[in-house]
């Protein structure tokens, strides 16, 4: 039957297991590097690393900036993600003529890598805990609104004065919701080339039935290369390859960069999620999902067109479901409110704690605002109302002209000196733009917009400037030069004067909307954003009180630790086992009749003689992950590859609210499979052999 | 380009059009039988026929109360429709061993033809002007709850006594949303068999890209045969086979069941589907596109129990997209409004249709009863939060029990006698019933109810008992009976008594949310439409007196015939031929790699050279069709077929709230093209000559 069926009685064990949590603690955590969970490793697993283990594991993990985890695998730069991350970059560097997603890539030697047209890789050098200097710098006394003016301007002062210093990319990151700030410094890679990628059929074999699910068979990994100076860049601190891989019961962690969770949210936070956020944003992905399939079926290429864009919505939409489906479990509720309540407690008894429990009524009170300005925040501030990557640019164009004519301190954070080259490596991407595919994006969103804000909107008139919005699209796409990067960069150098001087019709609309946009978005910096992060200053305080501060803050796309144990599960009353195999990948496309998205590559069909069937695929192991995570590496206690992160299955979907490792776990291609694909499906004998040390497998 | 993209040209050519429609009026109009457009075919086509055509025409026309159009084509019973109006039916008769909608059928003999399980036809044999009769019975003064028990009532009672009378199903029509009654009295056939059904990838050749466009290359016919005492039913009105098929620049007619237009509406009523009704249910569409998509991809048997209800979903979807697009375009709406002013103009000069000026402000004022009560209405009376079959069983059972008790006239429309008959063929149907399918759709639905009412709304928490709504549509799904027909007709029989005592879940939740489902459609009845059909009695008396009495109601599902040109148009500066062959066929499914879903079934493929490929396979002609229409067929001046309407273009979206000719057409499998597949595709010789009489094509 379908998998989420087992959901409530993974959720009804959990409730089993937490209330012996006394006895064994669950491998629960996303934890700071800079906290790591020494006392637990060592208390449940005997494990006692040095220093440096986390140091090494810290430095040899590389985050995508485009939403993904991925880790340093040789000395010569050669970073190891998931197939899903890298095919933002596989869509931007496909054509017609060659399509690096459909049929995948393997670079023989370095000259045929082929270079990213806009990733940036971070790699974390240091993290410097400068809560104080923050909130000392922000009186609790003052507005809301002048709060966040004056917490803007600090980060943007430390931010400056770090990168100024250091010369790495310094941002500060906002954790616990609000009670601790860490800057956080990296080192970009931004001449980042593919090495290897496999068919998109293998990689996301079993589509979207088999995402979020297991027993899986997917090759979802990808190869990059990191340069400097054109050369290949040297790195000193790299994972090696493990000689077996996984093992059954093995304690592993995994190294990454979980995107968000909403663990320390308060009731009245999971309610506003539950009822509002949620089923709003699976509103418009359902929309999106539609028009990208129906946009998709007009032909091949058409649907080469979409394919990234539709994966990430139908990716989105199953995590969403799975999400809210945790939200309206009656057992995932009771067990948020027995630990709200637990707090609630704590604080009421505590006389230090007492003014903390107005936070939770603060945190109610802003879900109305919230409620209130959601849509007209996400189509005008988010700009989902414009959707095509050309109004992108003519927003951050409009925008860097107003801010960068501001002092760093008093701009946007996105336009603060530290974000300034990610946002040109972005803007002037060589990324190729399709007319048709933006045109028909902008129509249906500026359909959506008069949906939205309503028809009459004095606005929305504005925008249609008497057209329908099938037929302002068509201008707007067909007016627009913003495809040309020298048209982009020459605006860009402009400044005010030559953004006020142009008749580019999208930077025309982006000006238009920029004062209404702007002020929803004071609306929720100020009056939502602000006052929760005031308010969760105080929840936090009251967390440590109850369980101490050896414990961990919610994701926030920065690195973290995570660790647990490799291990199979029961499922109503059958036994899933850790690892899947290539023989099972064979038997389930056979029974699948070799359908999409079920289907082979052809490769895979001719090879199957040289593969030795019985190699480890997948298998899934207990660490708390979230999305994000994926492409993170899976390491054992020698710090050594055995696996990568590419999933969950449909019971860790909660774990945005809730861990639990009863039924739940992480989703990953075992380093076994990964080697033994590469030697004998794609005779990447060179690239298995960088991996492993030329150890074999 | 995109369809759409000529959709505002259109509009502009169809206001020049009409500003000169003094001269040539366009070929408009849905006319009753009764009231045909007598002066303009003999105006502007010197076509003057007998009373005993439109009785011919009438009498061999015939409808599927399943949604769509037929027509008899031969003395024995025989009747064509489109594929996709027969999808339903071909759908209840497959099982996974056998899928009549994939690999189409072919009865070679009488024996062979298979029963559709719950297939009811329709055909108008008289309609008497009843209008007197009910005004009488509703006392303009009452309160409009009372006037709509008045007027349920006087029309039960005028059905009852006509079916007691003539033995015919009897419906009383609402014509001009108010101002005008029908009793309209048809022979109804039960035993209907499926003669022939061609491969659903021929049928709905180029899939969703291609619906509602033009050219196209659809053969979307399919036959199914009348039965009456176990033999072929002899039928004395039938239409004959056209020798040469649809000619560029003649003369044609449709006479079928469209379904529903707007065309009278009010500007306020349309700005609420336009803000409201519309984006509401295309919500809703997208929502079940993507769950229904999802569905079908786990498996070929997943895809197939899935196919005919995402056919539906999908065609709605891309109908409602394109009827909103006209709303959100200002021509249109300038239309509009010009027409509404001048209907207000008069009605000012002309002292007898003062008061009627009201209505207007009466129309507009319903609209925020209506917005505020949709989303209640639709989840709780239309049932779209409990959406699977089993559910309609329940509720159909649980109301009859109710309904049957009371005297006819004081019972719920669908269950007064005159619609016992139908209501018991659908209830016992047995057409098959997937768990694992209804358990999903109900989960999705319980979800969305969730959302719609809201999580912590008392109902929702009666509805959910505890449990998630994917537990909860679990428990239902698996605590059920009612898949089993003789269950489902005990408890009917039972009636009250029966359906107390059952612990049926599925009958205890229809009980349980009866009486709030009752509530918002008492509230949607008389507060909205009895208020409305009152008031548009008013519009339609001011529209009469500026245009006279020689028009058209807005459809009703009813039987209309309309005119018109087979003819090509120009768009975006191209000529666009009249028809289509099946030369161009095969050349678009090579120009698409036969990729679905453009992909030619086997057969086609085999058979290309026995085909005459100049045989014309589609046409276009000006007719005024709506949803509904699909399966009418397209008829000469001596009545004879000359093609199967199948589709409108996307220029003729907007024919829901506007009619225009320039470039809006009918879309038609032409008769010659039928034969030919029939005949050389298909060895279907013994039909094709059913057909055509012996006098070859």
């Amino acid at each position: 039957m379908k998998p989420w069926h087992c959901l409530r009685r993974a959720v009804i064990v959990m409730m089993s297991a937490l209330a012996a949590a006394s006895s064994a603690r669950a491998d629960e955590g996303l934890w700071l590097f800079n906290n790591p969970p020494l006392k637990i490793l060592k208390e449940k697993y005997q494990f006692d690393p040095p220093k440096s283990w986390f140091e090494h594991v810290q430095k040899a993990s590389v985050r995508f900036n485009s939403g993904g985890s991925g880790s340093f695998v040789s000395a010569n730069g050669l970073v190891m993600t998931n197939h899903h991350v890298g095919l933002e970059t596989l869509q931007k560097i496909s054509s017609k003529e060659k399509d690096y997603v459909k049929d995948g890539f393997h670079a023989k030697t370095h000259a045929d890598e082929v270079k990213a047209v806009d990733l940036e890789l971070n790699v974390l050098m240091e993290i410097v805990d400068v809560t104080d200097a923050i909130k000392k710098a922000v009186d609790p006394n003052l507005s809301p609104e002048k709060a966040h003016e004056a917490r803007t301007a600090i980060i943007a002062k430390i931010e400056k004065t770090s990168e100024d210093k250091t010369g790495l990319r310094s941002n500060v990151i906002t954790l616990y919701q609000g009670n601790q700030y860490h800057l956080y410094r990296f080192k970009r890679y931004t001449d980042v080339r593919l090495v290897f990628a496999p068919e998109q059929d293998i990689a996301f074999f079993g589509g979207d039935p088999d995402n979020f699910s297991y027993p899986r068979y997917c090759l979802d990994v990808c190869f990059f290369r990191v340069y400097e100076n054109g050369k290949p860049a040297k790195i000193e601190h790299y994972l090696k390859w493990s000689q077996g891989g996984a093992k059954d019961g093995e304690l592993v962690f995994v190294s990454g960069h979980p995107g968000h969770t909403d663990r320390l949210n308060t009731m009245a936070d999971l309610e506003y999620l539950r009822d509002k956020g949620y089923p709003y944003l699976l509103q418009r992905l359902h929309r999106l999902e539609v028009m990208l399939g129906v946009y998709s079926a007009y032909g091949e290429e058409h649907a080469r067109k979409a394919k990234d864009m539709l994966f990430g919505v139908a990716n989105s939409r199953k995590a969403r479901e799975g999400g809210l489906a945790g939200l309206l479990d009656p057992s995932v509720l009771a067990l948020k409110k027995a630990y709200e309540k637990k707090l609630l407690a704590a604080a009421a008894k505590n006389p230090e704690l007492q003014d903390a429990v107005k936070a939770w009524q603060t945190i109610a009170a802003v879900q109305k605002v919230r409620a209130a300005n959601i849509a007209r925040y996400i189509v005008l501030e988010a700009g989902a109302g414009f959707n095509t990557t050309l109004f992108g640019y003519a927003r951050t164009i409009v925008r860097a002209a107003d801010e960068y004519a501001r002092p760093n301190e008093k701009r946007l954070p996105e336009y603060a000196e530290s974000n300034k080259k990610s946002l040109e490596l972005r803007l002037f991407s060589k990324r190729p733009i399709y007319p048709d595919f933006e045109q028909w994006k902008l129509a249906d969103s500026l359909t959506w917009l008069c949906e939205q804000l309503g028809y009459e909107n004095k606005l929305v008139q504005q925008v249609l400037a008497g057209k329908s919005p099938r037929e302002r699209a068509a201008e707007l796409i067909n007016g627009t030069k913003l495809r040309d990067v020298k048209v982009r960069r020459k605006l860009y150098d402009g400044g005010k004067a030559a953004v006020q001087a142009s008749d580019d019709p999208l930077i025309k609309l982006a000006l238009l909307i920029d004062k209404a946009a702007r002020a929803v978005r004071k609306v929720m910096d100020t009056q939502v954003e602000e006052v929760k992060r005031q308010a969760y200053d105080q929840v936090a305080r009251v967390k440590f009180a109850v369980e101490g501060t050896d414990t961990y803050p919610d994701a926030t796309f920065t690195l973290r630790l995570s660790f647990g144990t490799v291990k199979g599960y029961v499922e109503d009353g059958k036994k899933i086992l850790f690892e899947t195999t290539f023989a099972g990948l064979y038997e389930k496309a056979k029974n699948k009749n070799n359908k999409p998205p079920f289907e082979l590559p052809q490769r895979w069909v001719e090879r199957k003689g040289k593969l030795n069937l019985k190699t480890p695929f997948n298998f899934v192991s207990t660490p708390d992950i979230i999305g994000g995570n994926s492409g993170s590496p899976v390491v054992n206690r020698n710090a050594e590859v055995v696996g990568l992160i590419f999933d969950g299955n449909m019971q860790s979907l909660v774990w945005d609210f809730i861990y639990t490792d009863e039924q739940a776990r992480a989703v990953s291609v075992h380093s076994q499979g990964i080697v033994e694909a590469l030697r004998a499906v794609y005779d990447a004998n060179r690239l298995a052999d960088e991996l492993t040390g030329g150890h074999g497998k």
